[in-house]
């Protein structure tokens, strides 16, 4: 049985591990730490885990997070920096949620998270190499052997699992790929603020950061690193007036004609979290609420040159918790699946 | 492994059901009939079984329904009758989703359902006394020699679990009790009707059946047991902006002191699936989305006579599908709780 | 054209003040004052009001609110008592939509509201007598000539007119009156609180404050006048998965037979913004988005003795700005359905 | 006063023109038909039209609809054009909300609709050329002179309205655009459907019809006429978890550098229902809800090559009932604003 510490874990990635973490046959919760809420038992803030986890949030400084066999960051941009070297020479397993260990490139880093951290720089540039960017249909033998995982962002689990195959084939312009994704307002967070209130956010649609989402330089290097060479990306994002789900919607011009039906089906098949659609299907967020599958379709218009591809998470369980327990299975040398296996909730 | 019957299963009792049957460690869908939808892999019909139930409907006239060790009724009221004593001469263990084995009384099954018969009366009143009724907290026992199960409706469980403790406590005027219950609109079923269309149901809350709803004899027979004589109520459903969930708030005026908290505590200590809540707590439906639970908090607001009892349960789980499930655990023997131990979805 | 002035302003009540006031034919906005927002464009703030409000928040201390015919303060409790004094020297007419006003006894004012005032105590109690409660429905005449109006909440508004009909015929028994009640979420207003979150408050339903609400002892009030003494009162919110509605469910014990449909046609007749329904009805609170109706459903379910009243309003319009625009024409001379025509946004 | 006549209008398309003919001040309802509906008051279909509108439907074959000045058919495809050639003979003037006489091609027109006609031809194709395609922003003088108005498609309006200024200018490269929109799910109708109900299309999102939709011929037509030659367009739909509204997103490669803010603030100045945001806004849809108004901001994210444009409607006003308002107006020499100066309902 792993000891799992869970740091954090007050938002809305943070109770989604908790819950799969409960239901997990090899895994138990340790300790979990929150600054904010130490002495408050964790069924107290969240209900629905009455009767599932008993502990109580603890003091970060008093933690035995030393004595887990891995530990999940469920905290803000910044805060995993801080503490991973110290617990990786304690020899502990570490996965970050946030985004600490995402971008390769420390300057790149810098111009989009420096205000993650006080001093405006990278606590540890130096793990940043070391660290396995943990989408497991990519780098599934790495993290095997990773003994500190960055979990990747939600969107751009959605957006580079629909484009990789193309990309991967070579078969389409990179210089001009369009990803149009629609995210329920989970992923805005469980902070408090007047923009995702119901009475603001739901009955409406609104695009936002066009100028410039956190999420775009990761999705470029992941799909830079498939194609190679640089990749040119216009990333959209949207706020949708729902609580779970992402829905991308990924367009690309072809540059040589292929069957992309059995691209796709043959680039995946051996994935257990990725269902290929068969050709024609429109995927829905809700058939993914609450499961670790990301469901893709593939498209080709009246026949022309623009592919369009949909692709469908839970942007809380591939797109979070659940992507996270799959590469701490992998991590520790368990059935990959293990945990993992629930069905999406529907209606 | 149980060999296990769906008759029906287009709906969403159905499909809940077949969620929970994928997932139970000791149960397998051997067969699922329905007429509309023969051939038609249920997957299809149903995208979040995609990987986790790989059969398809089919005809009723040949299903081996005789074969299975237990047949679930997912059908609408007046299906299951017509097909019970054939089903139970064959030793086949029975368990209606539907309304046809709930109400004891035949002259009452008249009043309120004849509708769903085409002859207007019942097809076998000689089984309404041998049917159990499975309201496990009440009916444990029988339910485990039981070879037919009236698995009650969804109002009435969140009613009734509401107004036991007090009831058999003998401290409340049963002549005026007050049941104003709040559903979400899959209580309405996946029937193509206008009124539950999201541009008709969203947004909006109203009341419904003021004058009469088919749950309040099913209510009242259930309160009657217990009470040992007649007792009045007003029933008042509501149907909610919401997909899944009943919050049913319960009114009685006491007739004498009681540590009402240590009542309802005491009462369900051993109940795996009723969660009774601190003192001063409100129960929220989402905290039982997609579980067996019913969660309960009792007030008496202002010191004051009258007793408010908030009960919250999942219409689809502890409402439909996962009582049936309960059931079947017990009517085979099998440990309770067996693939009842999800974590609600929160948020 | 009257001259308005709006102080606060920057929350729901305030932003439908804004749009009533956009609208009226009769009424311009001289000036908004808000701390918060001085300076910032109306329009920035609510993009609905692009090209309709052109001014911009001012300092609550540069505001010429003294050449106002009349003021509103859409403000959060306790603000409005601290200038009522000077305004109303200065001649102006003001309507307060928040409760400084509201209760007639000023120990009861203490004992539900001294948090809001900086002494615990009432700012000026010598005006709690004066101050007209703004039911128009009650106080047609007395509001005509008042130069201070409490603009009723939003659940009194809803229960009070459900209620009154049968309190002033004297054919229920007062000691044991059920209100449970249902409300959108823009009732708890704009503030940033986690409660209020979509991914909290959509696809759920739960009571709140079943202690004690704000609004009882006002309710309370309000019933006692129409009875000449004491009631007995139970009232249940709910907080309810929708942006605006309050559908109140309200029930009472009948004493002698009545007509109770003649009853309440003939009680609301001449009222503009009542709208008693045909016998049977269930009226939806989308019916009345936007708009300054009430709508109502007597019903005497079995023909039992428990007499069960729909009553539906916009919390924002009939339960908040719209009501004030109503006080306003009255309190001005006005046909008092100036600017209150519109039809409700359905679906 | 305009005497109007509405065929049809018992779908969503229809209530919203009643709602606007109710508070237009030059037009009244003279009479409204329905197969389906005759003898049905207007006001029990739609409780929100109590107290506006006091008719009932009528048999289409009685209706005195050639005394009108002015019919609107709110009616499925393939309705409009059976009963055209006899009104307009009448000397009555004809707005088409649906799709009879929007494309000019005849053999478009069988490509996509035929299965509109019985016959699978169109009833008048000599209609086709005289019918003025009702988008005022591009048609406002003849539409002052037309007889026969087709009211432009929901999303045709959005879409169109996001591209004109960029083609007209000259400076995309018009064979590759891209618009990815989002519905509400009132676009889908008020008819019985299974996919439109609250439990299956809440809490989701997708995408439908990627292979064609009927509205991309259309939208092409209309963009070639501002581009004088073919376009190539890719338009995927979504079905997005609200009732009302319309995002499109839209996508295009810039060929020539150009002030894109100025250029949409130029287009538009003098169009009273098309609101250019400031640069860097990004619209929501909530903030035109019920008014007739689009919203447009233009993006360059990162200063490359693709501009993005965020447009944003009312699906049942601009996108419908408000836009045949609008060519009411202009067709009848009204001032073109009139009964259009609502203030969209927000929250």
């Amino acid at each position: 049985m792993l000891k799992i510490g869970v740091v954090g874990g007050t938002g809305y990635t943070g109770v989604e591990l908790l819950r799969l973490i409960a239901l997990h046959p090899q895994a138990e919760l340790a300790c979990i730490t929150s600054r904010s809420e130490k002495g408050l038992a964790v069924s107290d803030l969240f209900p629905n885990l009455r009767g599932h986890i008993d502990i109580a949030f603890s003091d970060p400084a008093d933690a035995p997070l030393k004595d887990c066999n891995l530990v999940f960051f469920a905290t803000p941009n910044g805060i995993a920096m801080q503490h991973a070297v110290e617990l990786l020479d304690a020899g502990v397993k570490l996965v970050d949620l946030a985004a600490d260990f995402r971008l390769k490139d420390e300057a790149l880093w810098t111009d989009w998270y420096k205000d993650a951290s006080r001093t405006g720089k990278h606590a540890c540039p130096q793990l940043l190499e070391q660290a396995v960017y943990g989408l497991p249909e990519v780098n599934r033998e790495q993290i095997k052997t990773a003994q500190l995982v960055a979990n990747p962002g939600c969107y751009p689990t959605a957006v580079q699992l629909a484009f990789l195959p193309l990309i991967e084939a070579g078969i389409v312009d990179v210089s001009r790929l369009i990803a149009d994704a629609k995210s329920g307002v989970s992923g805005a967070g469980r902070g408090a603020n007047v923009g995702a209130l119901l009475a603001e956010s739901s009955e409406s649609m609104k695009a936002y950061a066009v100028a410039g989402h956190r999420h775009l330089p990761e999705i470029k290097q992941g799909l830079q690193n498939a194609h190679g060479a640089e990749v040119g990306l216009t990333f959209v994002p949207h706020l949708t007036p729902m609580i779970r789900g992402i829905h991308a919607t990924c367009y690309a011009e072809l540059t040589s004609n292929s069957d992309l039906q059995s691209l796709f089906a043959e680039r995946y098949k051996n994935e257990p979290f990725v269902d290929v659609l068969p050709a024609g299907a429109h995927p829905e967020t809700r058939s993914v609420k609450g499961v670790n599958t990301c469901r893709i379709a593939v498209h080709q218009p009246q026949g022309a040159n623009t592919v369009v591809i949909l692709s469908v998470i839970d942007n809380l369980v591939k797109g979070a918790a659940g992507q996270a327990i799959h590469n701490m299975n992998l991590m520790c040398g368990l059935d990959e699946t293990l945990g993992l296996n629930a069905v999406a909730l529907m209606p």
